[in-house]
């Protein structure tokens, strides 16, 4: 079975001019409710499919459900989205239980941006939509990810390490992190224009060594970031968010080419 | 400044055997508690340094601290890692928070397999150590990822999943799930195994398509997985908690050549 892929208009970089919008499949995502015994214990950010099984594997993986124990799972409706079946329960009798948790106190996500919503509810939570007028050439947007690796003092050996780059007008990196967890790397970026009481950073791009997730999209947005340029592929909650939050999003960002999953506006010629 | 790798012997393939060990540098990753005003709010797997902006930016990017806000920040030592500088707290006063979080309701980590653990004390959890008796040859360990991409029906044409494989003695995948969220995918393995009451899987290689962060390996080690096989790099802790727990850990396994970060017993001739 083919995990579920949801289709999104790209605008691909072709000899030199952004391509009319194409039709291109994103990995899909969305978010996770587990329950245990009717109490919500997890939103985690996941490709729907073998929904029950991931909930039954969280649970052992963290030592609450005994192995093999029995327990009866079922896949609930989310009443605010019809559409998804986003719940997942678990019910399991007391000796099937290795340890009782704490009703919410689970925050899990391929991302984390959505830690501390502790359900599906709260997801709803809305940012001020980002207006920045920044715009960059196609040059400009091809020269970001040697832009961040030339400020990396020491190229990465270990091969295991994301990196985040903030990038200004002028191409210069204003701050550049690196962290195992590509979530923290865009949290001490955010982190660092804080402290210098630069928020928001409506005249910065955000380059991403990987892949966009939610998670770095809601960050951007937060921070009022208007332009997010991973090199790796987005996510379809990543392209959602951004194309609902105004940011620009560009994935698959590589020497020669690019694609604009959201607000192309601020990609110019 | 180069965020800090650590030290670790690896044994790589080389003209068909393994060579001794010889030193590598990993990306290290380290939990680091975040709290707000001294109360814990959320443990994540980090690369240590620049700890205090990402605290700063981990709460502007939830909505909690307001943008360019007055915190006081510093770093406290934790008491039972004294060579560790892990926990950060942030002092906002009140009219500089957004929103009240409840106590430890935040769970974040590059892994979430340290969801749930919501101080650095608590991460001192013990599995059992995975014992089985399980080896593969080279010329096995080198198949795995064909085998892997073999059983994908139709090859991930987003570019942004993670796959994560379960394959017997017999080098057959038993179960191969993708997944935006590497820990989901692992999750999924290990809830299939749970409802087809096959664990403990000491019988059974853990393939992934990335790198092994720390809840790779603390997923393998729950499941009883002797043999963690990853295409991309190991953390610094992933190669600790895998020693630690009788894992076998792969990492950079290519067509033609891959690394052994602990217990190479179970890699044989």
């Amino acid at each position: 079975m083919r995990p579920p892929s949801v289709a999104w208009p790209v605008r691909r970089l072709r000899e030199g001019a952004l391509a009319p919008s194409e039709e291109d499949a994103l990995a899909a995502e969305e978010p996770l409710e587990i329950r245990l015994d009717g109490r919500p214990l997890v939103v985690t950010m996941r490709t729907p499919g073998h929904d029950e099984e991931l909930a039954l594997g969280f649970l052992v993986d963290e030592g609450i459900l005994r192995p093999n124990a029995e327990a009866t799972v079922a896949t609930l409706r989310n009443p605010l989205d019809p559409a998804h079946d986003n719940i997942v329960n678990v019910a399991a009798p007391p000796d099937a239980l290795l340890r009782h948790p704490a009703s919410r106190s689970f925050h899990a996500s391929s991302a984390c941006g959505v830690c501390g919503q502790a359900s599906l509810e709260d997801m709803a939570r809305t940012f001020a939509p980002v207006t920045s007028a920044l715009a960059l050439r196609h040059e400009e947007v091809l020269a970001l990810p040697a832009r961040m690796r030339a400020e990396q003092s020491v190229f990465d050996r270990t091969g295991g390490l994301h990196a985040a780059a903030l990038v200004d007008r002028d191409l210069r990196v204003a701050c550049l992190r690196e962290d195992v967890g590509r979530h923290n790397a865009v949290d001490k970026v955010v982190g660092w224009a804080q402290r210098a009481r630069r928020l928001p950073l409506g005249e910065h791009a955000l380059v991403v060594s990987g892949r966009a997730g939610y998670e770095v999209v809601q960050k951007a947005v937060a921070a009022g970031i208007p332009i997010v340029a991973a090199v790796g592929a987005p996510s379809s909650l990543a392209a959602r968010l951004a194309e609902q939050a105004g940011v620009t999003l560009i994935g698959f960002l590589r020497e020669k080419g690019f694609n604009v999953y959201a607000h192309a506006e601020r990609v110019m010629a």
